[in-house]
Formats: C-alpha cells, sequence, structure tokens
C-alpha cells in the first residue's frame, strides 16, 4: 500500500476502509495496550476536538465516548499513523486504570498457553459495580 | 460481541473475519509498538509453530514471513488476545531493531501535529541497504 502522504489534509490522508472505518490502538502511559476498536472519521475528529478518545461502536451503530457509562475516560496526548495511514495508535491517560469491561486494566488479557487462552491479568473491579 | 469462551480449541474460540483475518499487533519488549498487520489461520498456527511471526500478506495474497527479505524477524514471546478474541497481541524481539519498510524502528513514526502528520522518528537505515 503507498506511503501517507502528509501533505494532504491530515484527515484524507489516512486510508479509510470501505466502511469508513479505521482501526485504533489505545495504549496507556505505562506501554501497556488496553484497547482496539474502530473510529470513523466523525469520531476521531470529535477525539480531536474534545481530547478525549471517542471511537465508532460498530455494533450500536453510533458514536461511542470511551468511558460515556463506567467513567472511564481516556484522555489522548498523541495520536499516531503508521507507514502507510491505515492504523491509529493512540496514546492515553486511561482514567480509573480500568479499560477493559470485564474489570481489568487492559483487554489483552487472555495469554496462549499450549493451547488453551488463559486469563492472567487480575480482575480489578467487579463490572456489576462499573455498570449500575 | 460475545466473549472469548477459553474452553473452545484455541484457533477456534478466536473470531475470524469474513475473510478468514484477524489483525495483530507487534509489541517489543521495551514497549513500543512497532506494527500492525493481519493473520489467517495458516499463518498464525506457522507463528506458533516455528517462534517468528508470520502474517498473511493480503496484498500478495501468500504467507509473509516477517524478515524474509530484511532480515528482521519478530522472535514470538508470548501471544494475547483481547476480552471477545477478535484482535491478537504479539509481544516479540525485533531482531535489527527496525520493524518498518521505511528503516525506522516502528511503523508508526506519523505523529499529529496541529492539522498535519509528521514524521517524528528518526530513519536507522537507508531502505536500500535493507532491501537489496
Amino acid at each position: 500500500m503507498a506511503d501517507l502522504d502528509n501533505a494532504l489534509p491530515w484527515l484524507e490522508a489516512l486510508k479509510w476502509d470501505a466502511d469508513g472505518m479505521i482501526p485504533a490502538i489505545a495504549q496507556d502511559q505505562e506501554g501497556r495496550i488496553v484497547m482496539f476498536a474502530f473510529m470513523n472519521r466523525e469520531s476521531l475528529q470529535e477525539t480531536v476536538n474534545c481530547g478525549n478518545a471517542v471511537y465508532w461502536s460498530r455494533s450500536r451503530r453510533r458514536l461511542w465516548r470511551k468511558g460515556e457509562e463506567s467513567g472511564f475516560f481516556q484522555k489522548v496526548k498523541s495520536i499516531r499513523t503508521d507507514c502507510d495511514g491505515d492504523v491509529l495508535l493512540l496514546s492515553v491517560e486511561q482514567v480509573g486504570g480500568i479499560a477493559c469491561h470485564t474489570g481489568r486494566e487492559s483487554c489483552f488479557f487472555n495469554e496462549l498457553s499450549g493451547d488453551r487462552w488463559i486469563a492472567v491479568d487480575p480482575v480489578l473491579k467487579d463490572p456489576k459495580e462499573i455498570y449500575k
């Protein structure tokens, strides 16, 4: 795929997929990957405008202000894209230290061990206490 | 989306997209996100078997043994998946310290600055010297 043309307007330089989406990786300030989700142009523009991560919920088909229910917002410190401009990397401050709906720091808590996925990270807060 | 069912055989527990793909994030041992690519079942199985990252090249429509041309292999230390099992996170030792075809440590070298993407990381090796 062609490299990012950073002479283009920044939103147009990105390569949006056929559905108008781009994948976004969220990394906290300790370097932990906490989440992976999708953005469309509107959610990325809103992320830039408001300073908190706003994704596009493909299941609910609407803007998803991360933390809108849980209070666990993501304050965006910087936004990067890769060499060909088809993925975003957000550096975030994860408010509350919990990104996952299971009550864990990160969504990436399942590790392959032999031929099984094992949940290796602790639940920090009962989801029933997060989503009341 | 339903949470990962880790009682299933590990390959079947993952949620492959309509094209049989799953996105994969590669993170080096300093926590740097170096790459984002796709895997199919065959490439993931081969990654596990050989210990080096093997992706699926969607443009070339074949297995892509990362480093096959450049020598910059990725030794896989662990593989994680997220809460719903639709993304992989590989912890890798990036041989040569260069993951990007532009000769940089990471593909994520473009940072949003105002309304422009700026290449903020240095080229460590001329690509002409990498791909001879």
